[in-house]
């Protein structure tokens, strides 16, 4: 678990071994020897012996808990991998985040969904009124309605003449619209007909997150997110696709990711007690290449030159032809894309912003995931590029990372004598560091000269916390007792020269676009950080190592998840979705790869804070003091 | 066979008892006896006895023909109904008919179909040009064709940015269109790309007919017709709609119907060479019943006062949806109906006379089917009503009745003397009448003074062809030697109240429609009769009989079966959908069940030809003579 994959092995093999053989991703740092405790997993049944427990504190072990590498199996065994576990609904304070921003988006929260429910008495027919039931529900609508042309689904159509009769006429229809043309989709007896739902979904490559919203009021009113379970079959986009180019893996990547959705609408629909069926639209937004396995549309033109997806403005697609759990008529919509590499995340993104409000101030937007997307531009026109950040932020291919959720530390800091000063979400021992703990520890180090401008450690300035095993140098958060899973918490060398890459890479990438409009970042009025870096986000420390320009701390404004408040704001209404048809039209795509000096700006850029010391005057004044 | 039905008997069973026990229709006279050869069968494989065969000739009996009444099973045993075989494809003929009167049909022989293929060479990629591919397809098409919008099946994308590349952007690709949005619901490379072809349907309560058509010449490849396998569970539409209201029966006449077209899509394929998937789209035409359990929906309220439809605009339906053996993304359209008892087989009938483009000239258009119905009007108004005729005229119900196909007597004199003069479609033995032989030998009967003004025999007139068995009195038409079954053809007293009955339904609803108008039989300046007579059909015979009213001969015009070219007008061009839309909303219709006098009018026309012989002043003057 989570993935349902089974693998039969004999009695007594050792479970890391077990779970290597079906190239589960598992790390151990020690090299199996059961001291790191990093191969930690959960048994959920069967039979098992316990050759050592190395670091794994007593209270876990009852818990079934136990190193993989010291494991041995005795009878059918079912595991779950705990790295990739549902995700703690961490989501809802992106809610609760987006509520408290509401004020900058005004006009976009307005409620006028694409599928609404009208509850009619609909006159039962008289030989003097005889027509057709459909004919007589249309007069109806038609009485309180403008519309061009009504369709009925076959679906509709099969119970129409039953369902009218049942209550004397009373119904309730649920109606679709597209333009003024607009269709039945189910028909009810009014006293049966309960609220109708609608999931705002981001797809990210590393998480997927979910909102259950009443379609009637707007309320979100459950939310969930888990580990992309394309995870296992690789990190990034280019490895998933390239995954995909082998017979039956395409279709794998699908179902997949159709099996994540499905989990998180089973969650959200029964900790908010509202059946699937009574769901019956869905918005989605994701980068290009996760829309593309979601429909399960092969990817591979995305990263062959020229780059070219198979579509960006995404047809309505039926939920059924998805296999979603929701309603049979379910309408399904993905956010236009611009391109191969800027996806509907980004353009539904910029709608959590005042960009496309304002024709005077130029905005720069952030998308830091595991891809990095940048848009730049006012009202009047828009330029946006993509690089290939990784997914260190969010947590992933770094040793004490994780995403923003239940024990990760959100919020750091080291004194000069080396005392760590952190807060966990939720509280309780510490698992691990989220997006704005390590962007608050990296600066931290540097700041307080841990680490060097390379991001090296310098030893007798490190050394009461410095570690050493064979993955290399590390740096002591907490000592294991202190934390959940009983092992050290320590981030390496490695790790650091990761996090570095990432932010060089967005950093370059912001540079080489302003660049292109001979723009610099003095002229920017304001800048839009989206990402999953934790609700703490620091802008100070972000300047410190290099992710953002060293400019006036109030043009910074960090916007959480924007692809899922974007997609929330498309579900809620239709001018929504029309207003980002509009701005993905407007977007020019830059492509960076055929830029020549792209390398030379990344290489300046996997410095802390930069290779150019000038470019941040504010981080140079510390140093200089 | 055909209905597929199986039963298990031990062996020596009697294949009559067999057939019954399963309730196959099969008619018998004698009594099962052996002598009246009605019960006759077509071994196709297995053991089997012969007790006795009867009148049946020795030919036939090689061919595995015998008496169900005189067999005994003796292995597994697969017989063929003859009275259900498939009907030879006399439809061809409606289409040569068609031809010759296209003259008449001025304007509607447009060929602009809604499915339409189109051949482009789309630009491939380039860094500079990196729209996706479904974009730059758009734009290629916006060259040639003014869309508002486009959309894209989810079929067609999976397979979109594959089939692009094969051919360096030369494709075929094929729209559906609806208003000025279009579909693409197929892409293929464009050196693989085959014609289009698409459906034109007639369901009838008794006969299914169906065309091939290429969509790009109009032409019609191929004809079949069958039986509607439905006719097992009730001749004619009341009995169809109470086998359904049973649990399962529903479901049972929608699998039927549907596996009645999907065997004449087989033939009509087949046999013009065409691969079924690459038929896009069929246009339906038939009674509203039909349509209902076409569809599979409830009949139930068709029935019931008010007598009201679930619809009478059909939406359009996805082949799919249905089990039709069509493209996957093959649409259906059905036409539309003005209510319970006026369907799509009047509404498209309709487009085969010029009623619609004369504002002067009154006309009336009767179809004379299972069920009759009757509209009256021109440009400017409509009105139509129908009656329950009974299928008498298509065969069914007579004892020597069978559809307009091969064998049947399609045209019959008798002399003076007693002797009969026939014409036999495709020539050969004759096996029965078909509408027009029936009326042709009403009328002779009566001419002759062979039956009186009741229908009954006048015996010693009748005497030296008279016949009687336990069923009653019978005329020989010819004798049993001289027929393709070996036995006596023979029109009983009850097939001639039968079909007085008919004809007296037809003629009633007439005078009722009129009289609702305010005006008389004379005021009428054109008579068009549709229906399955034959193309001989009699009009001076009809009038003898008093199927049609005693005005002048050139009045009159027979056009044959009006719902299927209907249906054949409307696959070929929007227009004419459009056009059999607005003369459905334009239609009133009137429920003869509420008319006081209907049961007076309907006993008065129970004469031949009339109880008020003075209606038929020519008639009169024959017999005064």
């Amino acid at each position: 678990m989570p993935f349902g994959i089974s693998i039969d092995v004999p009695s007594g093999t050792i479970l890391l071994d077990a779970i290597r053989k079906v190239h589960l991703p598992l790390k151990t740092t020690c090299g199996a020897k059961g001291t790191c405790g990093d191969c930690v997993v959960q048994v959920l049944s069967g039979g098992y012996k316990i050759k050592a427990s190395g670091v794994l504190p007593e209270q876990l072990i009852k818990q079934g808990h136990t190193l993989a590498c010291q494991t041995e199996i005795r009878d059918h065994l079912t595991i779950q991998l705990p790295e990739f576990q549902e995700l703690s609904v961490r989501s809802v304070s992106d809610s609760q985040f987006f509520e408290k921003n509401k004020n900058n988006l005004s006009g976009l929260y307005e409620i006028d969904p694409l599928v609404k429910k009208i509850t009619m008495q609909v006159p039962l027919p008289t030989l003097e009124d005889n027509y057709s039931d459909l004919r007589r529900i249309e007069r109806e609508i038609q009485k309180t309605h403008s519309i061009k042309s009504l369709h009925c689904e076959y679906s509709v159509l099969k119970k129409l003449a039953q369902v009218v009769r049942e209550e004397d006429g009373k119904v309730t229809i649920i109606l679709h619209r597209s333009g003024q043309d607009w269709s039945i989709i189910d028909v009810k007896k009014a006293k049966e007909a309960r609220k109708i739902y609608g999931l705002a979904c981001d797809i990210g490559t590393t998480t997927v997150v979910i909102y259950l919203v009443d379609l009637e009021s707007g309320k979100i009113l459950s939310s969930a997110s888990s580990y992309n379970q394309q995870i296992k079959c690789g990190e990034d986009i280019i490895a998933r696709i390239n995954y995909a180019q082998k017979h039956g893996h395409l279709q794998e990547l699908h179902d997949l990711i159709v099996m994540t959705i499905n989990n998180l609408i089973d969650k959200v629909s029964q900790s908010a007690k509202k059946p699937t069926q009574d769901i019956y639209i869905a918005s989605i937004s994701g980068n290009t290449t996760m829309i593309h396995l979601f429909l399960n549309l092969d990817p591979r033109y995305i990263r062959e030159e020229p780059y070219v997806p198979t579509f960006n403005q995404v047809p309505m697609i039926l939920s059924r032809d998805l296999g979603l759990k929701m309603n049979h008529e379910a309408r399904v919509y993905c956010g236009p894309a611009v391109g191969s590499y800027v996806g509907s995340d980004i353009t539904a993104g910029l709608l959590c912003t005042p960009i496309l409000r304002d024709a005077k101030r130029i905005s720069l937007f952030i998308d830091a995931g595991t891809n990095g997307e940048l848009v730049m531009g006012n009202k009047d026109w828009l330029m946006t590029c993509a690089c290939s950040a990784g997914p260190a932020f969010e947590g992933s291919g770094i040793k004490c990372g994780m995403p923003a959720t239940d024990g990760a530390i959100e919020q750091l800091k080291i004194d000069a004598s080396g005392e760590m000063d952190f807060k966990v979400i939720n509280g309780g021992k510490p698992k691990g560091l989220c997006g704005s703990g390590l962007i608050d520890i990296l600066a931290e180090l540097f700041t307080q000269g841990y680490i060097d401008r390379l991001g090296n450690f310098v030893t007798e300035r490190a050394h009461p916390r410095l570690t050493e095993d064979e993955y290399g140098l590390g740096f002591l958060i907490e000592k294991g007792h202190r934390c959940y899973w009983g092992r050290d918490l320590v981030i390496t060398e490695k790790d650091i020269s990761n996090l570095i890459r990432t932010k060089g890479a967005v950093f370059s990438a912001c540079s080489l676009l302003l660049k292109n409009a001979g723009l610099s970042f003095d002229e920017i009025d304001a800048f839009y950080i989206a990402g999953g870096f934790g609700q703490h986000f620091n802008i100070e420390n972000s300047i410190r190592i290099g992710l953002l320009p060293d400019l006036d701390r109030n043009k910074f404004h960090y916007i959480g998840n924007s692809s899922l408040i974007g997609a929330y704001l498309i579900l809620l209404s239709e001018k929504n979705q029309e207003l980002v048809k509009e701005i993905s039209k407007k977007m020019t795509y830059i492509e960076l790869n055929t830029v020549p000096s792209y390398m030379n700006e990344y290489t300046g850029a996997l410095f802390l804070p930069h290779t150019e010391m000038k470019l941040f005057p504010s981080v140079k004044k510390i140093f200089s003091s």
